[in-house]
Parts: C-alpha cells; sequence; structure tokens
C-alpha cells in the first residue's frame, strides 16, 4: 500500500518528507517554476517544482538529468492524471491554499488521462452524468457522499441501538404486490415472469408475520415510471422500517422523527464546515416532535393562509401545495419538517388501516422543506379488513391472494414507512435534482454510465 | 405503542404487573390450569390461567364472566396467534422456562392464525421455505439474521471508521462488463435492453477513477444461475469494498483480514452464548494474518499432503479442493480462513492485474471452513494493459469499450473484493445451505414467497 498522507492531514504534520497521492487538477507551468494543484478525497494541494529546462553542456551530473526529466514530466500532465508523489513539505503562510506546499522529489504517473476533459464544472447535468465519474471529482459532489455514508450509518446504529433487525428483502418477486403499472419485468427460468420490486414493504411485513418485531433496510427499488421530474427515478435507494405492535402511525412517526434526528446531528457534526463552505447552507438538526397536520386542515390552511387552492380533484397534495404547506410550517414553526396525516381512503392503497371512527387512513406523508419524502402507515393487519377494503377499491380479491397469504398465519398489528434516500439529500444540500445526489442516476432515458 | 416488556427483559424485572406480546408456541389446557408459552423475538415465556369451567348459577357476578371468558379466549388461541397480555409476573425457580411466570389478567388477540401450522420444524427445507414466515419464528432461523445485522453493522463501522464511501451503485446496466452469459435482462423504455447487475465491480472501480479512495458497498447482485448447490443463488447479498493506491493484492487482502476480525468479534461479544446454545458452535475470531498460499503450493501440498488430485484440467480448485485445502489449513496452523493466491490468467478474468515477472494474477480466493467465499484482486487499471489482455483471452475490445472508457480519463492503481454474506453466515454457523441464511431465498425454481 502507497503510505500516503491525506491532504487533509497534513496541516498538523511538521516540515519535512511526505508522500502525496491524487490527480492533477491544474497545472501552471512558467519558466523557473511549476505549480501543480494536486487533488485527493480529502483536498488541494500546490505542488512546486523549480523547472530546469535544459542542462548545461558542463553538467552532465545524473542529478541534472533527473531534473530536466521531473520537469518535463510535470509539463506533459494533463488535468485529470493520478499521480504519486514524495517530496518536502513546508507550511507558508503565502501559500492559499491551505498555507502549505510540497516541493516535488519524485513524481510517478499512476493513470494518464486523455489530454481533453469532456465535461467542466458548469456543463449541462445531462452532460456532466456522461462523464459522472469526472463529474463526482468536484469536491462539492463527492461530499454528498460523504455525508451519505455518515448520514446512513447514524440511521443504522440508530436502529441497531434500538434493536432493530437488518433485512435484506428480494428484489426480485414472483408477484406484484400492488398494481401491475411501472412494473419492470423478466424472464425467469420456468417460472415465467418475475418482477422487479418497488418497494420492500410486502417482505417488510412478512417479517412482522415471522415475529422479527422492528425491521429496516436500505436497499433499490425498481419503478418503470416515465417521470422526468426532478424528483423521481427508475432506480433508487429506499430506506425502510416496520415496526409491530403499534397503536397507530403515530408511532411509526415517532420513531421516524428520533432517526431523523439522529442522522442530522450525525452529519452537522461531521460535515457542518464542509456542507456550510460548499453548500453555503446551515445544517438544521430538527426538532421534536415534528408539526403534524391532517390533510383536511392543510386545505383549509392553505386556502386561508396562503390563498391556495389544490387543483387535484382527488384531494391529494400536488408538488405546489407541498411547498405552500411547507412555508406556512417554516413560518408558523420554525420547521422544516411536516407530518401530513389521515388521508382519506380513496388516495391510499387498500392495505393503509382506516380509522373506524373516521372512515381516514391511519397514514401520513412527511414533508421536507417543501417535498414528499415518506409515505408511512399503519397496514390493515386483519384479513377480513383487507378483504374489503381491497373489494371497496374494486380490487380482484385473487390478484391479492399473494399478497394476503402470511396473514393467514398470524400478524401483529405494524406499520412502517419508506423514504427516498436521494430525496433527503437533495432537501438538506438544497440541490436542484436527486440525480446530484444519485452516484449513478437512472431515468427512461437514462441506463448508463 | 404498546409498553411491552421483552421477554428476555423480565428476568430484570420485580414480581409485578407486565405487559408482554409475542405469538403462541404451545397450549397446555388442562382441566383447572392453562398453560400458554408466549413467544416473541426476544425469547419465550410461560403463561398462566387458573381455568374457570363454568359459572355456578348463584354467582352473577361480571368478575366471574370475564374468568369464564378468558378461560374459553385461551382454550380457543390457535398455535401461532399473536396475543398481548398483561398480567403478574412471578419468579418461581420451579417452572423450567426461565424460572417465571406470567399469571394472565388480560388477554387480547391481535392476529389470528388458521389453527393447522403447515410446516414444523423437521419439515424439509423445501416446505419449510414454502412457509418461510413461519419457519423464522423458529428461534434459531430468527438469531441468523440478528447475527448477520450485527455482523454487518460491525464491517460498516469499521469502513466508516477507516474513511471508506459507502457506495450506492445501480443494479440496472446498460451493458454486461463481463460475459453475457448468466445474465438477467429486461426491456428498459425506448433504451432496448437492461441487465441486472452481477456484481458491483464496474462501479466500484469507476469510483476509483473518481477519486473517492476507498468505497464499500452491501448490496444484491444477480445471476440468472440455473446451479442448484448449496452456496449458488440468482439473487444474493454482495459485501463489496474497493480501494485505491494498492501494491498488489496483498493490501486488499491485508483489509479483508482485519474487516473479518472486527466483524467475528462483534458476533462473538454480542450473541457468542446464543449460537453456542443453539447452533453447539463456539464463534472463533481469527487471528491476523490469515495463513497465504500460492494456488500452485496449493496444488502441491494437496498432492503430497492429502493425496488429493484436483480434476479440473484448468488448474482452479473445485469444491473438494477446497475443503482439503482449509482441512490443511486447520491442521497445520488452526486456520479456519486461507488465501489460496496468484491464480494463472487462464482462470482468471481478463481485468485482475498480472504480474510481469510471474504471469500470474495479483489475485486471490479466500476460503473460510471449506467453502470458498471471496473473489478478490488488483485490477488492471492501465488501458493499453487491459487491452492486451482481453485480446490475450480472445475477447472482441468493441464488446468491452463501455467498460472501459472511464479508465481513458485517468484512474489510480486499485483493486478490492466481493464475499457472500449469505455463504460467511453458512459457514460460521455450520449451516449445511445458503438457503438457511438468506431470508427468502430465490434459485432457478424458487421466487416465492
Amino acid at each position: 500500500m502507497t503510505q500516503r498522507t491525506l491532504i487533509k492531514d497534513l496541516s498538523a504534520l511538521p516540515d519535512g518528507p511526505v508522500t502525496v497521492a491524487g490527480w492533477v487538477e491544474t497545472v501552471r507551468d512558467q519558466k523557473k517554476v511549476q505549480f501543480v494543484v494536486l487533488r485527493d478525497e480529502s483536498g488541494a494541494l500546490q505542488l512546486v517544482n523549480p523547472a530546469t529546462r535544459e542542462i548545461d553542456e558542463t553538467d552532465a551530473s545524473a542529478e541534472a538529468s533527473v531534473a530536466l526529466a521531473l520537469t518535463e514530466s510535470i509539463s506533459g500532465l494533463s488535468l485529470g492524471t493520478f499521480i504519486e508523489v514524495t517530496g518536502e513539505l513546508k507550511h507558508d503562510e503565502r501559500v492559499k491554499l491551505g498555507g502549505l506546499e510540497v516541493k516535488v522529489g519524485t513524481l510517478a504517473v499512476a493513470g494518464t488521462s486523455v489530454p481533453e476533459a469532456p465535461i467542466a464544472a458548469d456543463s449541462s447535468l445531462d452532460k456532466r452524468l456522461d462523464y459522472r465519474w469526472l463529474d463526482l471529482r468536484q469536491p462539492k459532489n463527492a461530499l454528498i457522499f460523504r455525508i451519505s455514508t455518515t448520514l446512513e450509518h447514524a440511521w443504522r446504529t440508530w436502529w441497531v441501538e434500538n434493536g432493530f433487525v437488518e433485512i435484506h428483502t428480494p428484489k426480485l418477486m414472483e408477484s406484484p404486490s400492488e398494481s401491475r403499472a411501472e412494473l419492470f419485468q423478466l424472464d425467469y427460468f420456468d417460472l415465467g415472469t418475475a418482477y422487479l420490486a418497488q418497494s420492500p414493504q410486502h417482505f417488510k411485513q412478512m417479517a412482522q408475520a415471522a415475529g422479527f418485531g422492528k425491521v429496516f433496510e436500505i436497499s433499490p427499488v425498481f419503478r418503470a415510471d416515465p417521470s422526468f421530474t426532478s424528483r423521481h427515478a427508475t432506480e433508487f435507494m429506499s430506506v425502510d422500517a416496520e415496526i409491530s405492535w403499534i397503536d397507530s402511525h403515530e408511532d411509526v412517526m415517532a420513531m421516524q422523527e428520533q432517526l431523523l434526528v439522529a442522522g442530522f446531528a450525525a452529519v452537522k457534526a461531521k460535515h457542518g464546515d464542509e456542507i456550510r463552505e460548499l453548500f453555503g447552507i446551515e445544517v438544521e438538526v430538527p426538532s421534536i416532535p415534528f408539526p403534524r397536520i391532517p390533510l383536511a386542515e392543510v386545505h383549509t390552511i392553505l386556502k386561508e393562509a396562503r390563498g391556495y387552492t389544490v387543483p387535484r380533484e382527488d384531494g391529494d397534495l400536488d408538488p405546489e401545495g407541498e411547498r405552500q404547506i411547507s412555508a406556512y410550517v417554516k413560518g408558523e414553526f420554525g420547521h422544516d419538517f411536516v407530518f401530513v396525516t389521515d388521508y382519506p381512503a380513496n388516495i391510499r392503497p387498500y392495505y393503509h388501516m382506516r380509522n373506524p371512527e373516521t372512515g381516514l387512513t391511519k397514514s401520513y406523508d412527511l414533508i421536507y422543506n417543501g417535498t414528499e419524502i415518506t409515505t408511512g402507515a399503519q397496514r390493515e393487519h386483519r384479513i377480513d379488513e383487507l378483504l374489503a377494503n381491497a373489494q371497496d377499491k374494486g380490487l380482484d380479491p385473487a390478484g391479492i391472494g399473494e399478497y394476503l397469504e402470511f396473514f393467514k398465519y398470524g400478524i401483529p398489528p405494524h406499520g412502517g414507512f419508506g423514504m427516498g434516500l436521494a430525496r433527503v439529500l437533495m432537501l438538506l444540500l438544497g440541490e436542484s435534482s436527486i440525480r446530484e445526489t444519485t452516484l449513478l442516476f437512472r431515468g427512461p432515458t437514462r441506463l448508463a454510465p
């Protein structure tokens, strides 16, 4: 292993010999001195080399040849090339880049780049995504995935410390759990057609029937969704949890808000400064409890306080309605999150439990900075009610037989949520699209790189 | 939320009122007293109820009716039904099950099971998998997934503490990175055919080109593999890592052995006692370094020390060879793991780097308790060498063009490994098949539940 020092760790070292490695970000090839900005995953560093442009004919020393070769090697560096450098670290306040530089001793080219970079930081998003491996070298873009690492690890740690079991549910399914719309399908040996899971929900519920109690999973899900919005993808990471012995969706919300606080606190602690510097954003750790507003009341508030009437006939919120209620909550309560609760049955799936008193479902959406990031609910676990709800929606009970099979053998009351990872990151960082917060985006017209 | 106490936590409580919830494992409905064994995700508990079989006609008290109803309710419990019970905890050394019991006060049925259980603990594996949600109620089977949770969390914690970035690579790919065999494919909008990823390797390498340095991922991968062995599946969880600036596969092995030690130590600390009790196995935390034996030497050892000649013509190890070298290493070095290194190029893919001195690849397999769990390697990152290796294997450079695209823009030396999660668990716990250590197995003839 190259015993290199990460660039961010150099400032703590005394002047002296170091080895660094990364890619060439800029080269300033002046007549008498050469400057290279070297970047690695932790930061950027100025390399300096006094140029030796020619060898005096009277000086045939090996040293002089080496110096000449080094100078020529630096002159020939194409941007993006990976190099390993051993040299002398020198702290020097005059150096703008971190107050230090490394005088090059030896330089080894590890992986040469073609001379022309196909994208720049200001290229169109679509073009940047064509060369995503280069786009991700931008410090701001790379930081997103270190933030994601921290966020997910804090979430998993919270779950593990609270007795949850991590499950890995299959993405290949025999039968679609919901509608047949937006499903990817493929040939599967002699069994005919397999479907890609649109959500792990069916299996998270099965884990409740298995008596697992509390489970979580962060996994890819697939939607053959022809949408081109900034918040839809055909493959995305879904953050899921499901818990037993709940009284209502309130228990699911209480779990989710604690989880979010744990995650955001970890991100702020570890990356707060970098996020301020690169995104111009102060990470807000939300306070508990998050505001909760029933959907009917949301409509009243939107009309009366914001002068906005949601145009959808089915009564569900549209994206503008989400933005408006979010702005209202931010203004009234200073909160970035709002749980919209108690959706009517007509805009929720049959397996959301209904409140017998109101007829409304025991379900919620979580809206964060103007965009929905989660749907959650208490699930209907009583098979008779499930069948009645399905019939009520005009679904053929035969079509959902597979889904209901495991309910016959006993299952406790339960509920859970699914949350889009890339959406959370997009809204946390003020990005305009989940294409920016997904490592390698997949959409109807994008399947590469 | 039901304020229930987990059964494992009861022993630390004083006698008094408690609420517990879980499923009915057995009912002993005697004339004068009823016993129910209640199980939850943490353990089993004896419930006791003095039976009230009839109401004396002179006693029309509400209390007596309630007692009668409770008795009848217990008599009517089908096994597997989920119930919630409030009652009086009493420590009593005479009770075999944990030295305590709960006298039932109130009992609420939360989810009724049909009367006949379709499987028993000794049903065939295939039959058990048909009703996996019931099979997973067996304490031994459920424990596997709590162990997996601990193992994965310890691995991720090790990675996070060592500066790795967690990545989520797409499972939908435009082009297969290797052969077209064993690929699942599907229609993808106007783009034609998409393939399901057989491994995240292509994208892990792309992350090195992006300058991420060190990455990991635990994610599902897909193989349209018609095998019916105990160690193959069509969908399985792959544990992957990839690191830059390595000198050879030795650096990858050094990382992987540290990772394994961190995981096994956590499992032993948290579940060592349960594993001893339910699996009859003492968890061994391996010592570092793991033995390393070049493949050529393995063949010599097998022949000379074990009298075994591997029958494969290509020189690769067969399953019996893996068992034999593992037994040899266990005998000689007392170690459960062995790295078999330096495979010849003919049995490795073209992108494994070759040692120019020996012509052998800088690659390894890791064998654990007789079965291969990992292939790892330093990757060839120089595009000219990649093309030469591909040509050497008779591959059409046009067919691997997509794969090589990102190598043109600079990439550091790198390598990594992929490891099958279910295999590690199978071998750790002495199970006979990955079907036991996969939550919901997928094979050529199994796509449900």
